[in-house]
C-alpha cells in the first residue's frame, strides 16, 4: 500500500488528521483482478471507494436479457466512487465492473470512508462532486442515446478507442463496439462496411483501421 | 412566504440556527408561474433551489432537434435541487423545466442554499442525498430506454398518467405521450391502435382511456 497513491488521487488528503490518514492507509486493501475479472455493484451490496492503481477497467450496466451497455470506462489514478453507491443514502443503481486488462485495486472499505465522510467536511464535498460528475457523465450519454443516431454512436465508439490505444489499428470485435455504442453486433457490421466504403475504416480479421478520424468525428 | 412550507420539505430545518431560518424566508421568492411557462438550467445558469408549493411541473432534456423526453415529474411539496445544479462542482447538466398546470414555487437564491451548504453538515447530506435519488432515478429511466422495447415505456406512460390524474380517462394526446415515452408519435399512434385491439384501452378524440391497467403492467 503505497501512500503516494492516496495524495495523488485524494484533494482532500491534506486536510485529514494523521490518524484519518492512518485509517485509510491501514484498512484499504490491494487487489490484482486479472483481466475479465466482473464486479457487481447495487442491491445493498458494494465494495467501497475504489482506486485504480493500474490497469483498466469498464463500467456497465446490464439488461435482463444479457445485453450491457459502456458507461465509462475508469484508468490509471481513477477514483471509483460509485463502487461506494451502497453507502450512500438514496443512490441506489445497479452497475457492473469489467477489467479490460489486469488490474491494480485500492479499495477502501465503505465503514472507513463512510466514518471519514461523516467526520470531514472536506469528504463530503469530495463525494458530492464526484457523484455529481458521474451524474452529468451519465446524462450526456443518456442524451447521445435518445438523440443521437446508431451511427455516431459507433462513429464515437471508435474513437474512444483509438484514444485509449494510441493507435489507428484497434483490435476490437464487431460485439465489443455493440456493447460500447450500445446496439447490435449486426447493426456494427453493417455500419462499418459503409464506413469501409466511405473511406472512413478499415476491416480485418479481429481489427478495425481508422482511415479517417476527422471524418468519423463529423458523424 | 410560510415558513411552515419550509419545515415541511426540508428534514435539516430544525437542525438549522434561528438565524439561518430567518435567511431562508427572507430571502426566497414566490412565483406564480402558469401553466407552458418554461425554464431552462445549465451552462453555469441556474435559479436556485426550488419547492413546488402547489402544481405540477416536468422536467425533461431535448436534443437539437427540437424533440423532448421527459425525465421526471414534480408535484407539491417537492424540492427541485437540480434547479440549483449550477452550485455544484461537477454538475454539469442541461435541463428544462415546463409548468403543467399553474403552479406556485418558492426559490432560494443559490448564494444562500450554498452559504448554508458551506455552514451545516445537515444541509451538505441533504443536497447528496437528493443529487443520489435524482442520479438513481435517471439511471432507472436510462436503463428503460435502452433495454426496455417502445411498447412497455408507452404503457408506463399512460400508467402514470393515470397516478398523477387519478382516473381511468387520461386528457392526453399523442404527442405527449411520445415525449414521455421518448419516441415519434407515429409511433404512439400505432401502438396504441394495437393496444385498443389487445382490449387494452379505448381510444377517443383527444383522450385514452384505460381498460385494463393491469394489462398496461404486464407489459
Amino acid at each position: 500500500m503505497n501512500r503516494k497513491n492516496f495524495e495523488k488521487v485524494f484533494p482532500f488528503w491534506p486536510e485529514l488528521t494523521g490518524k484519518q490518514q492512518e485509517e485509510i492507509i491501514n484498512s484499504a486493501t490491494v487487489n490484482i483482478c486479472e483481466k475479465k475479472t466482473r464486479l457487481h455493484f447495487g442491491g445493498g451490496e458494494c465494495a467501497g471507494v475504489q482506486i485504480i492503481v493500474a490497469g483498466r477497467t469498464r463500467v456497465f450496466i446490464t439488461s435482463p436479457g444479457g445485453g450491457d451497455i459502456t458507461l465509462f470506462r475508469l484508468i490509471e489514478g481513477d477514483v471509483s466512487i460509485l463502487s461506494a453507491a451502497c453507502m450512500l443514502n438514496g443512490l441506489d443503481i445497479e452497475l457492473d465492473m469489467e477489467m479490460e486488462t489486469d488490474t491494480e485495486l485500492y479499495t477502501i472499505p465503505k465503514q472507513v470512508y463512510k466514518k471519514l465522510y461523516d467526520e470531514s467536511p472536506a469528504v463530503k464535498d469530495y463525494t458530492l462532486e464526484m457523484i455529481s460528475e458521474k451524474f452529468s457523465d451519465i446524462m450526456w450519454l443518456f442524451n447521445q442515446f435518445v438523440f443521437s443516431n446508431v451511427a455516431s454512436r459507433i462513429a464515437g465508439a471508435l474513437l474512444e478507442h483509438r484514444g485509449l490505444d494510441g493507435s489507428d489499428e484497434l483490435k476490437i470485435t464487431h460485439e465489443e463496439i455493440a456493447r460500447d455504442a450500445g446496439t447490435a453486433r449486426e447493426v456494427v457490421t453493417r455500419i462499418l462496411k459503409q464506413f469501409q466504403t466511405d473511406g472512413l475504416v478499415g476491416l480485418g480479421r479481429g481489427k478495425v483501421t481508422v482511415l479517417d478520424a476527422a471524418g468519423l468525428g463529423r458523424i
